[in-house]
């Protein structure tokens, strides 16, 4: 990859801009919600020039996945806690306690944005789907190098993620931590 | 529930005009995607006056949600083959078919875009899926009657739904007959 302005000066002008049109972003999108926006409200924001911002992500869609796998990274760090079931609990509360906070469903609503953004979009979805899915993969890597039977990361997302986000996104109860256990359970018994 | 125009001449203007106004959303929503177009659009559509559509349906958000369960009814009828086993599995197909298809994911869609416009919205969506709970849970009942041991409704949406739900959402692999016959299992095991 070609990313001279990102990799020449580490900490000065252009990690200032990173940090600049990251915060632009993150507020555009509390403010009216992806699709919202074009990369002009977000460069006036920031104080950059519109060219600036497509020289360093190439697209509006590449800037989301950034913003989006920057704040995962962030707010849901894989946890590693020396046991499956451990860190499978410590994640599943983590993602309960981000999907039902006030940014909420925003990687859901990124999904859904994305999906609809043709080509480019779908590209970034899937980086920043890629790049959790290496995350998982590394927790259940890691069990399984202790000896402990891992499940797929597929069923992980099967059968903890997707019924938390899809009761998150459709209102229904509360995602309780008897409940968010009892997924983790019926996981690692299936 | 006041509605005049709706109980007063069943196939006639009414129905007319209620048909119109259905497919003018229908394609809207093709063609801009939700949270793209007002009612004004989708009367200049219908050609009927705005006051119509409010006096008819309320809100837009009403509206939206009369539009999906009416789909929703005439695409992914509940089976009754005479076993859950039966049920579950022609459901389970069905839904998969509805969101791989063109239409794909205009549930999650709508779901997504009615939690993203406050109280009106919220209540238009939670009527959609009351709708939908209600025929599920006639589909499990009918089984406990039959002496089936029925899943609560709650896990086929957490089991069977929410995980082909998210993986079209997130653009995983086609969601196979071996796929999706393995949620069922899984949830009849459970």
């Amino acid at each position: 990859m070609d990313e001279p302005q990102r990799a020449r000066r580490p900490g000065g002008r252009s990690a200032r801009v990173g940090a600049e049109v990251h915060r632009a972003v993150t507020e555009l999108i509390s403010e009216r919600g992806y699709g919202n926006f074009t990369v002009g409200d977000i460069a006036a924001r920031a104080r950059v020039a519109d060219s600036s911002i497509y020289r360093r992500w190439g697209s509006l869609e590449a800037l989301l996945a950034d913003v989006a796998i920057t704040r995962l990274d962030a707010q849901s760090p894989m946890p590693d806690t020396g046991s499956l079931d451990g860190d499978l609990r410590t994640y599943a509360a983590q993602v309960a306690r981000e999907i039902t906070g006030p940014e909420g469903l925003a990687l859901l609503r990124l999904a859904v944005a994305l999906a609809s953004t043709g080509e480019q979009g779908l590209r970034a979805r899937d980086e920043v789907l890629a790049e959790r899915a290496r995350q998982l993969q590394s927790m259940l890597d890691r069990a399984t190098e202790r000896g402990e039977q891992a499940p797929d990361a597929l069923a992980v997302l099967d059968h903890v993620m997707a019924p938390m986000y899809i009761r998150v996104l459709f209102g229904l109860d509360p995602l309780s931590p008897d409940y968010i256990d009892g997924l983790v359970d019926r996981l690692l018994r299936g």
